[in-house]
Order: structure tokens, then C-alpha cells, then sequence
């Protein structure tokens, strides 16, 4: 049926690992919470690829990000309670510290077996009013960057915050965003927008490219022109977008025509949820520059949230029904043409790692016998 | 548990192949959607056994079915855009013509790759009503009969049009329909009725039946009177019915006692949707002649309505549950006893194709690596 | 990832069978429905580990248990029709008797083809207004005891009755009533309690358990108190509880402080209701000895009703967490401690049978092709 849409891939050989087995590199540091959804005392379930972590702030402010399994008998530790310092399982009531430690169990004896000394602890930081945590090689964690948000500092720019899980594999969204062609797409809500690609480079873990847009006319909402240029920094377009993908994060800037510095910026991590990495969380930060008369961004702030909202859903909805393809055809079959796109997948497969065959995609962990995918001998 | 019922067949060898097995022949025309459904400029999903399509009528009014995955990215083509002649994917706006060759990609320049020319186009006709398309050997479609309506157009007809989705292989509608001893399930809206088998004939392709069917008393639904005889055609039953299974198509007849002519007839289609064939859509026909006052079947019309809704939906709680056991005990343990119904089988088992074993129950398309059924090495 | 936490056992060689893969003994006397729902000229759908039942009460009050199979096209009997002493299938109108024999088939004659007997038929009795089956080898239910409630004959006991399916091993069950230790989860319904294992002993098929409780403050639901002796006998704790598994039952009673009758006893059997027996129907008793003022029991019932309704919940919550942890995880490595709960787990793995590994945990039935777990070739 689709015989004539791969005759073109003949001449290629051997055929390179199909992008969407590839998993994201665990050494590095993912965002897994926003930091304002652990107050003090308060425990949480995430996950990164599979392995669910519970996320707990202590009475002291201390985070911590432990795996979400009771060393007794498995019951998730982010269904328990902060006690101080401490994180005590819902069941029997076993505690633990930051470190996995366990603390105390309330009945053991001399007649009780021994206990197992714990469970797994991911470093864990915070940066940007993000929990990160280091799903790899603990001994990288130390020498590995922190994302820094140097503007959130300054207070010169204003923060919109994302938090969406979205079904597809990382790839999927970071194609969606580097292949600015996908305009189409939004007609709706930016009207007809002419992308053209001023160039691009790329290099060990990372592609950049720029684009100039300019606008062909049709409807246009309120919201993309208010964070455009025109409506922040009062000039006319075409402006300048520059987006890059440094693994594993993405980020786009826009310089407005004949200035120099960024109206806004964008800030992206797609973390996967579950061990086949079919699904992702994405934490973005949008961050804005303040207009010489900050009310009016205050003013614009519905308007523009909404615009993003809007953007996303229309993206999400492509890159859901990708990954819905994807799972029916059990393979890649994409005929890219975008040079710029086909240098992103080259980046993102050598800087992955290979995902368990045997992961699920319908648990949020790794492991056969899953209850929706059951293994029956033919 | 079930073996006391198993040992009749003993005796039988070597076993057939699982009618439930057995796909249907694609080198047929195949009604996948109304043609009222699509209008022009409008797209549409449909599907035959696992081949998703992407059915849209240009503004000229020309119907057309792709492939319903853009040879760019596989999404979905029905989730785009008609413009004039052609359909444009929503995402990257590749536009395509009804025939499946790409006529236009925006962004095509010297530095893209070459792209693939284009995606499968299926053969489509319209007749009576419906947009029927071919899916198998294209180079047969010329040669192979479309049905044909002429009742439709000579106006001595009024037609009541039906399509559902049945959770079933196609071959237990067809039983469900020639085996007319299964009256005692609609016993609450047709009453008691007992049905006599007059005769059967077979022969490549095709059984017929003719049942006459009596009246035992009880409780009967004002409608079931309305589209026998006495209500129409102001006389008594016992009537005659002719039921056929003309593969892949169904029809029956139904000549009030006494007359020679039709008093209403069905046509049917069974369309497999998923791969694996275990749901099927329904497309059907009821034409119903035209009495001397045709005001009155106007006035009955809403009764008949209900009537033949309230008689399909215990047929598909019917069906269903027999889907629901084969995919249970994972073959077919049915014990049939009636020389007809056995006729049926061998004529679907013969006219049919092996469906591929690698097909999955739940999605729409063949392929290994769907959602919901995963495979891990044992 | 949880290497620590396993390093405990690697001393233990071999390692015992996986707890959660072993079935419960079919050859005992199992509560698939209780009476009330079954009156007479009526049929409901019952199941024991994967083997549907059409359970029905015939107009005489005869209950009879047949595999819910019609044995013409598996449709499943319990849609059908009571008509005296029989039970008809709805689809073509078969009658069986209550020992599974086909008594009818309308349509009968010479030219169909040689019928089957029937269907299996499963030994039946009714004990404490609930209805037993016995799945096993019927030759062993007249020796097999089916369980007696005298107290419920005597008049001196009042009971409330549970009808619940847990998403869970029917051994999670078990240890979650025998390990006391878990008062942590009641702790917003019941308040702080000391429980303290008094004594233990076991043997063949039982394990038997003595605790006392202590209360140590801290909120406590009112319908607790009532339930525990100072409510109903007017006496201060500390209360003596007994709680045993009595293959395949379990029973806890409650003899208060200086007293030497119970208060309050509970019978309970959790059927496995899937063929991967990860789902389990619990059928309770809780039987209540009524007060020397038996209208104070009355008036207190309601509270008491919610308040086992909240300890069931929680009860819940925490054994359907453990089936997940251990589907994801794909065997059982909890970290058991408690020499009593090490001692049930013996029990409870010698006295049942494997689980058919070809078993879906998502049906209820056995077999393979099943709708949620397909096998493609890898």
C-alpha cells in the first residue's frame, strides 16, 4: 500500500535505529514537578521513563525524589505522609529519609526478619521554580549543568508556566517545533505566516535555526500579534526566531526587526513518562521581557495565555496522531526532506540511548506481565 | 469444561479453518460511507479492514479515497483540508490529488530531499446512495459489478438508510440473518412467530433461503405489523421471505401471501474495519414499495424506524457476545446443527481470504507494535 | 534501581514459587452470589477464576450453576430465560435442565445435525443466604464441608452482609486482615492504635492470629466505637481479636476485655474472578451478637455500616496498589518481615494450584486471542 512512498528509501543502506526506540539520555537533569506543587510537607508521584518517583518536601523545605515503592511490599510511597523530615508509607507505616534510608518500622522486634535497608534516592535540585531530578549515574549528577534562569532573576522578564503530558514520543515535539513549515497547522489562530529559513548549524548535542516569518495576511488572533513584536515592542514585523535544540532541551528566542536583544524566550523539556517513551511531560517556560509600560503585558496576559493554549493543543493534536501512526505501523516511516529536520534526528539519536524492548507503553514502568499487554505463548 | 460438548466433532477430520479466521475478499466493492456524508469540499475517515482511507469530494464533486497517512509524517490526510481539486494534510500542507500524487509541497527548494510521489489511491464509485471503493487488485475493479439500485430510481420505492458499527466478524451478521430459527430473541417485538424453512439452494458464492413465517400470538410491536403485509398491503400473512448471502452482499425479500411482487427488500453490506476483521460497519438499505396511499407509509415511517432499531440492537447484543466468546476461548467451539447454516460457512470459508495472523484486535491497521498489544520476549 | 533493596535476599536459595501465580484450590466450596439476587424464574452471570456461570433459581427454587456457554454458539446463558425448570438461551432458544442437559431445541428434525448433551453443570448448595459452588472435581463436594453459620439460626446474631470486587490476588486479601500492623491506614477512621501480636499457630491450611488492641487517642470514627465492646457491651478496651485463615475462608472475632463470647465475628472468602485470578470478589458476613437492649444495635447500624464502608476503602485502595506494583513489576519483591505474615504465605502457597501462565488477566476467561492481549510474532 505505501510501496511507492518508501521506493525512495532503497538506495539508503544499512538503515539507521528507528528514532522513536530511542531513549532519552538519563544523565541528564529533567524537571519532574514545578516547585510550587510540593510545598512543605507534602508528597507527590512523578515519573521519568518508567521509574515513579515520589517527590516530597520536608517540614524543613527540603526536596527529595525517592522511588515511589515501598521496600516492604511495593505500595507507591507518594500515596504516604510527611512526618518532619521524613516520608512514612501510607500501609504499614515504614518511614524514610531523603536518602531512602528507612528511618523507622513501628512493629520490628527481635523476632521480625531483617529489613531491607531502603529504597533508591535521585539527587534533586531546583531551578527556575522547577523540581529537577538525575534519573542516571549519580556520580555524573555533580559535574553535570543545572539549567539557569538568569532572566527570572533580574526581574526583567515575566514567567508563563507549562505543564502538559502529551502522547508521543520526545522526537515528535522536537521536530514539531524546529520545522517551523508546520505553520499551516496554526492558520487558525496566526493566520497565513510565510516561514523562511535563514540558516541553520548543528554540532555535537544540538541544531539551531533561524527563520524570519512574515505575515501573508488572514485572520490572526488577538493574542499572537500581542506577543509578537508589534504588540510588546510597538514595531512591525518581520521578526527573527531563533530556536535550538541543546539536548535534551529546546529553546526558541524572538528578536523583533532591528532590535538586538529578545522579547521573549521560550524554555522547553520533554520528559518521558512511561519506559517505552510514548509519552511526555512537558515543563515550558515562557518568559517575556517587560514592556517599558509593564501594565500593559498584565493586560495582554489572558489574551496571550490563551494564544498558547491554542498553539499547543493544535500541536498536540499532530504530534498525538504521529505517535498514533507510529504504534500502528510498529516502525518509522516518515519520508523527511527537511535537511534541517533530518540533522535534528541524526542529533537525537546519537545522543540517546536504546529503550528496553520490553518496555510497556501503557504502564508507567518497565517489565513484562503488564495487565495490558499480556504475553500468551503462540 | 467444555469437552461433553466438543465430542460430537470428534468424529469429523480434518478440521476446517476458523471462519472467524477467514477475512473478507478485498476484490470487491465495498460501501465505506455515505455518500450524503460527504459533501464537497469535505474529508472523511473511513476504513476497510485495517486500511485507514481518506475519503473527500473535491468542489468539482469528484469523490476520491487515499491512503489516510501523508507520505510525509503519516498523519492522518482526513484530518486536512480540501482546496479545489486536492486535499491538503494539515501539518506541513503537502496537497495531494484524488489520484494520490502530491501536486504541491510549500517549501520545496533545491536543498530538500526528493520526496516520495505520493500515497495509494483506491478505485471509487457512487451508487444508490453510497460511496463504495475498491481495495484489492485495482486492475479488477473495471471488471467487477458495482450493485445496482433500479428500484431507487424509479420512485415506486422509499428507502430507509442504516450504518452502525457491529463489534463482530462480518460472518456472524450473515448468520445471524440467514438462520431465521433465532426469531425467539426478538420475541418482544415480534411476538411469537414460528418460521417454517421452505428450501435452500447454494452455489459459488451464494446461498438462498425461503422461510415462511407464522404468527403464534403474543405481543408484537405496532411497527413489525407495519412492515408485514397486513399493514401495508391490507392483507394477511402467512408471508414468504428470501434471504440471500450473494457474496459479500446480503439481501432479503419479503413477497406477502398471495402476491409476486416485493413488499420491502434489504441490501447489506458488511464492512470489516480493523484488521483482524473483528468489527465490521454496517451499511444498509431498506426499500420499501410504495402502497396505493402513500401518505400512509409516510405516517408508519417513525414506527418503522423504531421497529427495525429495536430488532438490530438485539441482533448485535447477539453477535457481540458470540465476538466476545471466540475472543475468549480463542477459536470457534460453536456447535452448529442446521444443513443451511453450514452451507453459509463453507461458502464464506471458500470465497474468503486468510486474515493476517499479526493483526491486532484493537487498532484500525494491521502492524505489529500497537498500544494495546504489546509483545515481550517470554 | 532497587538493588539495595534486593540485596537482602540473594542468602535464600531456591527461591519459592511466586505467591501471586499460584490459584486457589478448586476443590472447595466457593460463594458466587448471595440468594437474595437470585429469586426465582431468574438467571445472573457468575465467575470463578475465569469459568463463567449462568447461575439461576428455577420456579420450584432449585438454583443450579451451568457454564454460561450456550453449547450451539457460546452465546452466554445467563441472558437468557428461566422458563420452569429450565433455562432457555435468548438467541435460538435452546432449553437446559439444571444438571446441563439440553432439554429443547425448537427446530429440531431429522435433516439438522446431531446436537450436543449439553453444557457442564457445577455442584450447588446454598449456606448463610449465599450461594456455594463447587468448581473443583464434582466427585469430592459431597465430602468437601461447606461452611455453617450457626449463629444466624440461632436468632442471637445480627449481620451485615459485603459484596465487593477488589482488583487483586485474592492473597493480598489475606494478609491485609491477618497483618494487623497496617492500623496505619485506618488511622483518620479509627484513631491511633497499638495493636500487639499476642501469639500465633499454624498447620495444615490455617494460620491463627491473637492481637490486642490499644488505643493511643487520636480521632476515631464514631460507628468504631460502637462496633468495638465499649459501644455495644458498655466496657473499656483493650479488646482480644482472632484472626484466621482457614483455607480458602478467613474469619476474625472480636472477645472483649473480661469477657469470654464474642462481641462481633467476620466471615469472609474472596473468589477469584478472572482467569489470571487478579481480580477477586469478597464475600463477607459480618455478624454481630445482639445487645441485651437489641434496639440499641439497630440504632447504631447505620454508623457502623459506614464506618467498615471507609476501613473496606482504605482496605482497597492499598491491595489494588499492590496488584499494580506487581504487574508492572512482573513478579512479587516485597520484603516481607513479619513471621506470622511468612507463615500465611506458606499456607497459602501450599494449599493452592498454578495459575495457567497462557492465563489473561483481562478477560474473564482463559485462552489466548484475546480482545486486550494480542500475540504478534517478534
Amino acid at each position: 500500500m505505501i510501496e511507492s512512498a518508501l521506493a525512495e528509501d532503497e538506495g539508503r543502506a544499512p538503515r539507521p535505529a528507528d528514532l522513536r526506540r530511542i531513549g532519552i539520555d538519563p544523565d541528564f537533569w529533567y524537571p519532574v514537578a514545578q516547585s510550587r506543587s510540593v510545598p512543605p510537607n507534602k508528597v507527590i508521584a512523578a515519573s521519568f521513563a518508567g521509574r515513579r518517583m515520589a517527590v516530597f518536601r520536608s517540614a524543613s523545605g527540603a526536596v527529595a525524589a525517592l522511588e515511589d515503592r515501598c521496600a516492604h511490599r511495593q505500595v507507591p510511597l507518594s500515596m504516604g505522609v510527611v512526618e518532619g523530615e521524613t516520608l512514612r508509607c501510607c500501609y504499614h507505616a515504614w518511614a524514610y529519609r531523603g536518602n531512602g534510608r528507612i528511618s523507622q518500622i513501628p512493629y520490628l522486634t527481635r523476632e521480625t526478619e531483617r529489613p531491607p535497608r531502603g529504597v533508591t534516592a535521585y539527587p534533586t535540585r531546583e531551578s527556575g521554580g522547577l523540581v529537577f531530578v538525575f534519573p542516571g549515574d549519580p556520580a555524573k549528577a555533580a559535574t553535570t549543568p543545572l539549567p539557569s534562569f538568569p532572566q527570572l532573576r533580574s526581574g526583567t522578564h515575566k514567567v508563563m508556566r507549562f505543564s502538559r503530558t502529551v502522547h508521543c514520543h520526545y522526537s515528535f515535539m522536537h521536530e514539531n517545533l524546529l520545522d517551523m513549515n508546520h505553520q499551516f497547522l496554526h492558520r487558525g489562530v496566526l493566520g497565513k505566516i510565510r516561514p523562511d529559513l535563514l540558516g541553520y548549524e548543528s554540532g555535537p548535542g544540538f541544531v539551531e535555526a533561524r527563520y524570519r516569518f512574515t505575515s501573508d495576511g488572514g485572520r490572526k488572533d488577538r493574542g499572537a500579534g500581542l506577543l509578537s513584536a508589534e504588540g510588546i515592542g510597538g514595531r512591525e514585523s518581520p521578526d527573527v526566531l531563533t530556536i535550538r535544540t541543546g539536548y535534551p532541551y529546546q529553546t526558541l528566542e524572538l528578536v523583533p526587526d532591528g532590535e538586538t536583544e529578545t522579547a521573549f524566550s521560550l524554555w522547553v523539556a520533554y520528559v518521558p513518562v512511561d519506559a517505552a517513551q510514548r509519552t511526555c511531560h512537558v515543563q515550558g517556560m515562557l518568559m517575556i521581557r517587560k514592556p517599558r509600560f509593564a501594565a500593559a503585558l498584565t493586560l495582554a496576559w489572558p489574551f496571550m495565555r490563551r494564544f498558547t493554549e491554542r498553539v499547543f493543543a493544535e500541536d498536540r493534536m499532530a504530534v498525538e496522531a504521529e505517535q498514533r501512526a507510529w504504534d500502528e505501523q510498529g516502525e518509522d516511516r516518515n519520508n523527511e526532506i527537511f535537511p534541517l529536520i533530518l540533522e535534528l534526528r541524526e542529533v537525537l539519536r546519537t545522543s540517546g540511548v536504546p529503550i528496553d524492548p520490553a518496555a510497556s507503553p501503557c504502564g508507567g514502568a518497565a517489565g513484562s506481565g503488564t495487565a495490558c499487554g499480556t504475553v500468551v505463548p503462540s
